[in-house]
C-alpha cells in the first residue's frame, strides 16, 4: 500500500475513532501495552535484523545504541503506554457553555484533530509513543520512521493493530509508512483531503525539509537555541547551579542551554569564575571579544556560533550591558523556545518575559524544565516552537480541536 | 518601501506592542475612530477616485457598491472600531497557573502572535476592521487589500498611523501593501522570518492561491458549503422556518444553507411542500433523482453541484434514508463549516453530531448563527474552517497565542 492510499485510509479510520468511547480506547491501550511485554521476543529478534543491517550500513555506534530494543527499554515502552492509558480523556471537554443572545445553548468542546502524520527519524520507541498519544487522543496516525528501524517499528504496530482488531476498531487507526519514495512522501505532506497535522519529530534539517515542502500544516518541534541571562543583580550561586545544569546535565537536548549571557556589570569576577567551572564539566566555551578578554582558553566566537544549536558540551558566552542587550540578543539568534534570566531585581525579571517571544521563560531555574511531564502534561509528543495551535510541550489536549455545537428549538436569524 | 520591507518593519513594531498597556492601545483605537469620522472627506474623496477608476475598467454594480464608502458607512466603521476597542483585553490573561512538581511556579498566559498577514479582497472596510482587531490584540498587520481600493484603503490607514504616532506608537505597527508584484506577494507569503500568520479574507479562488502558495501558517476562512438535515421526526415548522431562514435570509454568506437533506420517510409529502415554498422564495433547486421524481421543475443535480458552494438563491435537494446517510454526504461534500440536523430524536442529534467533523453543529436552529458577535465573541475575522489553533469564528482571542511564564528559586533538574 503507497502513503497516499494509508493517509487516505487513516482519514476513514479517523470518523470511527471520534466516536470511541474512552474506556475502548483505554482499553485498546492496554492490550497494547500487554502485547509488547508478550512478543518482546518477536520484536527483539526483528530489532536485531534492524541492527545488523544498520552495523552493515557503518551506523554510528551512538546512533545504533538508540536503535537498540532489549526487554527493559520493551518494558519501559510499555510502562510509557499505560502512562497514557492513565491520562484523563483529552476529548468532549466543555471549554465554554453559555445561553447566547439568540436563545441557543452553544457549547464549545474539545474533538480530535483528525490525521497526524509524523515523521521521525530513527528511534524505534518513538512509534509506540506517538500511536498511543494520538490514539488516546481519538486521531488516527500515518507514522514514517526511520528505514533503519522499519522492522522494528512494523513489529511494535503490528501489536497495535491486533489490539485494535481485538476490540473492533479499525486496523487502519494506526498506519506505519513502508520505505516510501520521496515523490511519495512529498505527496503525502500535500494532502490537505486525508491529513490534518504534520509533525516532524527529530533534527533541524528534517523540521527544515517538512516546513518547506508540507502543504499540510505543519507544528514545527524541538529546535532550541535557549539562552540564560545573568543579570547584575543575579544571585549567583544560584546562577552557577542553573549555569552547570542547563549545560551539562543533558547536553543533546532541545531544552539544554547554548548561550550564556552575562551583565557587563558583573563579568570582570563572574566571567573567570563561571569559565574555569565550565571547564571542569569539559564545555568548550566560544566567547565574543569582551569574555575572550576576561578568561583564558575561550574560541572566538562569531554570529554564527551564536545561531548554532550545539546539542553537545559546547557553550557560547557572550557580554551584554543590560537586560535590553540580552532581550535583543535572544530575539536575534534565538528559536523561540526555553530562556532564563536569572535576577533579583523584579523590574529586570518583568522587561525580560515582556521582551522576549519564546514559548517558556523561566525566572531564576534552569531551562532543562521544559519537558510536557515537567510541566504536569503527563506525555509529550513535542515542544513546539511556533505559535500557532500550541506552543512549548504539547500533550494531550494539544492533539485536540474542538467544535461548537448548538441546541436551539427553531431560532432563526 | 516593498512588501519584505514591510514585513521586516512590522516584525520590529510587533516587539514593541507587546509590552503595550490595554489602555494605550484603547486610546489609539478611540483616536482612530474619531479621525474617520473627523476624516471622512478626505477618505471620501479618495474613496471617489477608485470608484472611478474601477467603473472605467467595467466594475459590475454590485461590486461597485461593495466599494463605495459614504458618511454613514464611515460611521459604521468608526462605531465597529470603538466596539472592538471596549471589549476585554484578550492579552496577559493567566489560562491555567499551579505549582509543578520540582516547585517552580508554572502560568500560562496570553500573548501576541507577532504579525498577521491579512489578504484581501476589495472591501475598504475590512482594512479598518483588521488593523483595529490585529492592534487591540497586540499584533502587527500587514495589509493586502485589492488594487481597487487602495486610495481608500491608504486614506484609513492614514488615519490610523496618525492615532498610532499621537501616542508614541510604531507607526509600523499597521502596514498597507502599495499594490505588489505577484513575485513580491509570492515572496512576502514564504518569510517566515516576519510574518507569524496569514489569513485570506475573500473566495475561494484566493484562499486556494494563498493555501497553495505559502510557507507561513494559513488559516483558511469562509469556505461553506453548509448542510441542513430534515430527520424523520423533525417538528417541520421548525424544520420550514430554518430552511427558509438557511437559504433566504442572506444567501451570499458562508453560513447560508447549499444543500437540503430530507430523510426519505417524510420526503413523500414533504418535499413537494417545501419545494414550493422555496420556490416562492425564488430559489432554483438542483435534485438528486429521488427528489426529481417527488416534485416537479427541479434541475438534476450531481457530484459537481452537492459540492458547489453557490452563494446563491440556488440549492441542492437530496434524499437520505437515515441519519447516517446524512452523515456519510455531509463528510463527503461539505466543507467543515456549519450543519444543522432538525429532529426530535436525541439519540439521531448525538449520532450527527458525533459523526460530522464540522466547527459548527446545530440542532433546531439555523446554520445562520455561524458569526463572531452572535456567539458573543464581540468581533470577527473570519471564519475558520480549518482545525488546528482556532475553528468556526474567530474573535478577538483567537489572534492570541500564549507563553509558559515560570517562576523559580534556583530550581535545577
Amino acid at each position: 500500500m503507497n502513503l497516499s492510499e494509508m493517509a487516505a485510509r487513516a482519514k476513514q479510520a479517523s470518523r470511527s475513532l471520534r466516536v470511541l468511547s474512552n474506556e475502548v480506547r483505554n482499553n485498546v491501550l492496554r492490550d497494547f501495552a500487554w502485547g509488547l511485554a508478550e512478543q518482546a521476543d518477536t520484536i527483539i529478534s526483528e530489532n536485531a535484523l534492524d541492527l545488523k543491517e544498520a552495523e552493515e550500513n557503518g551506523m554510528s555506534k551512538a546512533m545504533l545504541d538508540r536503535l537498540m530494543l532489549n526487554r527493559s527499554r520493551i518494558d519501559q515502552i510499555a510502562e510509557g503506554i499505560l502512562q497514557v492509558e492513565r491520562l484523563e480523556d483529552p476529548l468532549n471537554r466543555v471549554l465554554e457553555e453559555r445561553t447566547i443572545d439568540s436563545g441557543i445553548h452553544l457549547k464549545k468542546v474539545t474533538v480530535p484533530i483528525g490525521v497526524i502524520g509524523i515523521i521521525f527519524e530513527s528511534r524505534p520507541n518513538v512509534t509506540a509513543d506517538c500511536a498511543a498519544l494520538c490514539f488516546k487522543s481519538g486521531n488516527a496516525c500515518v507514522l514514517k520512521g526511520g528505514k533503519e528501524s522499519y522492522r522494528s517499528s512494523l513489529a511494535i504496530v503490528n501489536v497495535m493493530k491486533d489490539a485494535l482488531r481485538k476490540h473492533g476498531v479499525s486496523e487502519d487507526a494506526v498506519m506505519l509508512a513502508e520505505k516510501p519514495s520521496h515523490e511519495e512522501t512529498q505527496k503525502f505532506m500535500e494532502d490537505r483531503n486525508s491529513v490534518d497535522l504534520l509533525i516532524p519529530r527529530g533534527g533541524r534539517n528534517l523540521i527544515r525539509a517538512v516546513v518547506e515542502h508540507a502543504k499540510v500544516p505543519v507544528i514545527e518541534t524541538g529546535a532550541g537555541i535557549c539562552h540564560t541571562y545573568i543579570d547584575d543583580t543575579a544571585d549567583l550561586k544560584i546562577a552557577e547551579k542553573i549555569i552547570i545544569n542547563a549545560k551539562c546535565s543533558r547536553p543533546s537536548v532541545c531544552n539544554a542551554m547554548e548561550t550564556l549571557l552575562v551583565s557587563s556589570r558583573i563579568a570582570e569576577f563572574f566571567v573567570p569564575h563561571i569559565v574555569s567551572v565550565l571547564k571542569e564539566h569539559n564545555v568548550q566555551i566560544y566567547g565574543d571579544e569582551r569574555a575572550c578578554a576576561l578568561a583564558e582558553g575561550l574560541y572566538p566566537g562569531t554570529e554564527q556560533n551564536w545561531a548554532t544549536e550545539y546539542d553537545d558540551l559546547i557553550l557560547n558566552l557572550v557580554i551584554v550591558d543590560n537586560v535590553q542587550q540580552a532581550i535583543s540578543h535572544i530575539e536575534t539568534f534565538g528559536t523561540h523556545h526555553s530562556e532564563c534570566i536569572v535576577t533579583e531585581d523584579i523590574d529586570n525579571k518583568n522587561a525580560f518575559f515582556a521582551g522576549i517571544d519564546s514559548a517558556c521563560l523561566y525566572h531564576n531555574a534552569s531551562t532543562r524544565f521544559t519537558d510536557g511531564f515537567e510541566f504536569g502534561l503527563g506525555a509529550e509528543i513535542g515542544i513546539s516552537t511556533q505559535k500557532l495551535h500550541a506552543r512549548g510541550p504539547m500533550g494531550l489536549r494539544e492533539l485536540t480541536s474542538y467544535a461548537y455545537h448548538l441546541e436551539g428549538k427553531g431560532e432563526i436569524r
